[in-house]
């Protein structure tokens, strides 16, 4: 597997029916037979029915990583399935590992290797991989992250059909890999729930694993058998599984952008207890409820920063947590207001993790937010995550300026609470 | 009420100690009796020890509504209470009605009138109404829709500490008002449950409430005696009031700004039964599960739909709901992969409603829209919502393109399926 996912490859082939060329930027050719060398990976973007005699010619010529991309096998009829059990037995007979079909394959950074034909951009390298079991995650998905996200990206996988390589084994990889920090998983199903429990269980000693489960729904499930024909498992059953395996489970798509982002930059809480500062009192309501919700807990701040925190505050106003840092920004100015609190809270050791939503508008000119990253440095083994209120501007340029520094940013107020949430929950499962 | 929330007003005031003259372009008096004519509307942005006397000026000189902005009544403490109670006793004992304090007031686009300092810049007028428990919506969560959002906005009444007016007497008035279509309250508590559920009960028979309640953990109640000191209710309590008051509950603070979009562009949906379009089999059956959950059916498409789909797919995908229409657009063209299946469901009986999930980038050059809206004045009674995959360029451009022309906009994937059950319970809750 690791020349597939690791080390790149020293030739690729992309045999096309009837034509071969070019496909942006690429050379394309017509048959295995054609290629100047045995290539390490043979990537497939043939009609289904011409894939066998294809593989059978690959594993002749001693390669060692077939992608199949093209679709047509058991995720659409008997015909498909017959097919798919070909390719299955291709794999037996030879030491060729193949990956698919159905997929978009592979994107590694590290290897320098991008099997997708979607136009992707220069992907920024870092260490959030994601194991996959659709094409998604290596087009549309990495396309916003390329776009609107500032973390790097190790690893994408996706395992389509999964005739030979299935989530374990890429599990397992990743596990070992050291370009690796945070693993995202997207599942329809279990190739063997026993495998994955055992991959996920080991890896997770090490590094945090999030799976988002497809197909948990009547309507969800009926999808997944036209998608990929996996089986879909009875939540309980799924539940079961996730938390042997000590992988957090997250609910929602866009978790899987929201929790390796905060993973990648900050560390997992020792603990439950939250400070929240919020530039209102309604936004500190509603922080409290979404951490609590999701079992977090709002700190119980130390005598010591109730007293700091009181002391930059008009008398008016009693501090408690969630932090009302409003009147102590109108006072003492935006940075000073804001870094005295946080810096309280930090130092706090009733408090694991600090949220933190910023106002910020334009008009009022742009304001510094280097002390934000240097708090984080001052006390980087707590988490630090912040949200952004105020106009659309003044969040795409702070989101980028903070997160190019390690501290990752949402809109208010549900999403930074469910993301450290998450990271609490993955915490919890990888010493358990 | 109707000339604090409707009318505009003659005259203004802003007494401030200790110094009048100029904020933001305002004239500012530092006395009642500096005022060159009598306002119908006083805002009051004094020190809460001087406005007992303010206000009883105010009366004197026969002002019909007064403003109080000023905070450190009883959400501060027993002193602070014991001035509000004063505070209730002018508005008792004469004809002016006070809203607040603790409060940034009121912004009316029909009134063309703002009592808030907060700088907003202009609003785009709209039939969307907020009600909120908190000076929040009147500034900040304002500055993100006016620059993130391309809904218009009617009224923004920020409560305050409720001495006076509260929310059942404001949804009442937004019931009877011409300017608005649908009405988001934020709460922390109720004034007075019962005028609450007498008030919403009635005005939701003509038009839909959607409302988010702060304090529903034990650290979101703690929270909410400090910011503003109201009785948070048990989870049981509150789920009954919000039934009987046929008022649809939502869960999250960007359902304030998501759900009200959608119902402001959209019809409700008759039923529960949706169709829906996705670039990618994952991204259909995450949107189907993200229905399924919250109480929505992928439709069961009459087989009408489903040979008009199947014709313009490859016959290698066999169709169904969520319909992968990704292959049709490789085969069909963007638009009309689309338009088709679109139009197709958007005729079926069997649809109440139909997401299409549109997979956009900008190396593609762009794409012309325009046939989203058509189809939607085509289909007027059915609600069309629609989320975009792809980078952000993409996703911003389009975003603002088909909402200035009345079509919802989100991203994926849970967003636009979480807004569609929302109108879907509120349009139920309506009828009952």
């Amino acid at each position: 597997m690791s020349n597939l996912l690791a080390n790149g490859y020293a030739g690729r082939m992309y045999p096309l029916n009837p034509k071969a060329g070019n496909i942006m930027g690429r050379r394309v050719y017509a048959s295995v037979k054609d290629l100047p060398e045995t290539p390490d990976v043979a990537v497939l973007v043939i009609p289904a029915l011409a894939t066998v005699e294809a593989l059978e010619e690959c594993a002749k010529r001693g390669v060692k990583f077939a992608v199949i991309e093209s679709g047509g096998f058991a995720e659409v009829d008997e015909q498909g399935a017959k097919l798919e059990n070909r390719i299955i037995e291709i794999a037996r007979n030879s030491s060729m590992r193949i990956l698919g079909p159905n997929t978009s394959g592979v994107i590694s950074t590290p290897g320098k290797f991008i099997t997708t034909f979607f136009p992707l951009g220069r992907i920024r390298p870092g260490t959030v991989s994601y194991v996959a079991q659709t094409g998604n995650f290596a087009t549309h998905t990495m396309k916003w992250i390329l776009s609107a996200e500032n973390f790097g990206v190790s690893r994408v996988i996706g395992l389509g059909n999964r005739c030979d390589i299935d989530e374990a084994e890429v599990i397992e990889f990743l596990g070992n890999d050291p370009s690796t920090t945070v693993i995202c998983v997207y599942l329809e199903g279990f190739k063997a729930g026993r495998h994955f429990i055992d991959a996920a269980r080991s890896v997770s000693r090490k590094k945090p694993i999030i799976a988002l489960k497809g197909g948990v729904t009547a309507g969800g499930k009926k999808a997944v058998t036209t998608h990929t024909a996996s089986l879909a498992s009875d939540a309980e059953i799924l539940d079961g599984i996730f938390r042997q395996a000590r992988v957090a489970r997250i609910q929602r798509y866009s978790d899987l952008i929201h929790v390796p982002k905060a993973i990648a930059f900050q560390p997992l809480p020792k603990g439950n207890r939250v400070a929240i500062f919020a530039p209102s009192g309604a936004m500190g309501v509603l922080a409290a409820d979404a951490c609590e919700k999701l079992g977090l807990m709002v700190a119980p701040l130390s005598e010591k920063t109730l007293q700091k925190l009181q002391e930059i505050t008009p008398p008016w106003l009693k501090i408690s947590n969630p932090v009302d840092i409003w009147a102590a920004v109108q006072t003492q100015g935006f940075e000073r207001g804001y870094r005295l609190g946080m810096e309280a809270a930090l130092d706090d050791e009733n408090v694991d993790a600090v949220i933190s939503i910023l106002l910020l508008t334009s008009d009022g000119g742009s304001t510094n937010l280097n002390f934000i990253p240097e708090l984080h440095l001052r006390s980087p083994s707590k988490p630090l995550l912040v949200a952004i209120s105020g106009d659309k501007e003044s969040f795409d340029k702070s989101k980028m300026f903070l997160e190019n520094r390690g501290i990752p940013v949402y809109l208010p107020v549900d999403e930074v609470c469910e993301t450290l949430a998450t990271m609490y929950t993955s915490a919890q499962l990888m010493v358990r």
